[in-house]
């Protein structure tokens, strides 16, 4: 059986990754989720990305709010609050459920790989859900209030400071996840896509960890990139507002750019289509479609696209 | 002001604790809790006696049920139970607040008692609320099964295995809190009252602390035990099938005799005045008082009998 492997932030990777997993045959889709905006809060360890990805392709994602769970309840945040303590990061009462047994699974020696795949499990997750790596990577942002966990410059802060560049802490000694690796190398693999995921802080986390840029580029696996901007405004979160603070045009072609000699095709939105001319980039291939995955449909509309692209069968 | 020094397990000790703390005037009682029921459960650091008696001194807790908080939900517990987590312990989503934030002020390096205080001025208790020692001391259940965790013995195994003993792992090498012995050499102190606790599992495991029995019996002030056994049953809790197990008779004469040589008046409900004529304890005054405390206005009753009794003026 041919296989794909997602690269994946948060809300927006999660929904071409909830595409994938629908139009695909069991048991051919793994996910690699960017961990470098997890962090330890209140004594939990909460992996953002990870959740979001996990509970999308549980189908018990809250599609209203864009991330945590459907039905979600309040009650234990509200009384951290009145206990008087920090209550900036959202805990949703069955979302504690999750970081409550992780962090006992992870103190109890388990891998952060390990409890994933038994929250998955859990869950009924079929598709395969890989944490990035098994050792901690913390994004640091750099911006005009000094370094900011990635967290505290996210939720707390809101995005609000300005940015002049990110550090991967720990990148530099952290092991992909071997199973990751193993799937480079697996010659079923037949497609690799880089979900429209923040380029700066969802997807470099995982690009630059040792190995995977050469890995990436040796396999034989054609690597598709979706853009996450389209026109000049980011589908989700802060990439177009990095993109300003940083003194990059706000346009895919700056995220074409961002993947120069990575990267074999180019996804731009069809929207975007008259950019394509303006890409010089003499190594990629730059196609169009239909990229803004607001409904089911959507997102199984964009991963059939991909996969009929890359000559793969899709149910 | 004089001062007034409560010891207390949970609920029954709680109920006392209320009365007490309502008709004395402010900042005069302190409460000293058990501890060695605390135990760890899905990494968070949980405290029944002391919650017990903080929630009911902030009147948050719930009478019906007679433990946690009133109008608790379990959004988190359900979800826990869906990823295959531990659900044999009641863990409430405002409760979790507590234990989440305590269990993240120990891991910071703060103390039990410390956490306690700020969890305790939170939520507006305005008696003092100790824990008996900073340090660990674990009641170990010898029973039928062998040697159970006090939680796994009474909540897991809801009391059911046969009681042989019981051993207080870390006592022997647990201070005191300071402040607890600090107070029992002060000169204020003018009464001290065991609760109606369960003599072997809340109340032995402060007075076999290093020095405490000794210090409750050179203290000037006047020890009073509330009997927890009420004719031949327990107001609450394991307390009579423990003596049915350990071959005591399950009356309040096997209480006074778990406190002879401590206890300068013992307190018998009012239904067991007959009782009197049997205790044959020359160092040991006996007193009949309204015991059974259903009500505030019955928790209230006992605190000023005992007050009263004790020469101190009650409110």
């Amino acid at each position: 059986m041919k296989k794909v492997l997602a690269l994946s932030g948060g809300v927006g990777g999660a929904k071409l990754a909830l595409g994938l997993d629908r139009v695909l045959p069991g048991g051919s889709l793994t996910v690699v989720a960017n961990t470098a905006d997890d962090f330890e809060h209140l004594g939990l360890y909460i992996a953002p990305d990870l959740d979001t990805v996990m509970y999308t392709l549980a189908g018990i994602n809250d599609q209203e709010r864009g991330w945590g769970l459907a039905g979600e309840s309040w009650q234990c945040l509200d009384a951290l609050g009145g206990l008087g303590a920090e209550q900036w990061f959202q805990l949703g009462d069955r979302d504690l459920a999750t970081h409550i047994h992780r962090t006992a699974m992870l103190r109890a020696g388990g891998s952060l790989s390990g409890a994933t795949a038994r929250l998955c499990a859990a869950l009924g997750v079929s598709a395969r859900l890989l944490p990035m790596s098994d050792d901690p990577v913390r994004t640091l942002v750099t911006c005009s209030e000094g370094e900011l966990p990635f967290q505290q410059y996210f939720v707390r802060e809101q995005c609000r400071p300005e940015v002049r560049g990110f550090r991967f802490e720990g990148q530099a000694a952290a092991s992909p996840l071997p199973e990751f690796m193993a799937l480079l190398e697996d010659p079923a693999l037949a497609l690799i896509v880089i979900c429209p995921s923040n380029p700066f802080v969802s997807v470099d986390p995982i690009l630059g960890l040792p190995g995977v840029r050469q890995a990436l580029q040796a396999s034989p696996a054609p690597l598709y990139a979706v853009s996450p901007i389209v026109g000049d405004r980011a589908l989700k979160g802060p990439a177009a507002k990095m993109m300003v603070e940083l003194g990059l045009p706000v346009s895919a072609v700056s995220v074409v750019q961002h993947y120069r000699g990575l990267v074999d095709t180019f996804v731009l939105d069809e929207s975007d289509a008259t950019l394509a001319g303006r890409i010089e980039e003499p190594a990629m291939r730059v196609m169009t479609a239909p990229t803004v995955m607001k409904t089911l449909a959507d997102r199984e509309q964009l991963a059939r696209v991909l996969l009929a692209d890359a000559g793969m069968p899709a149910a």
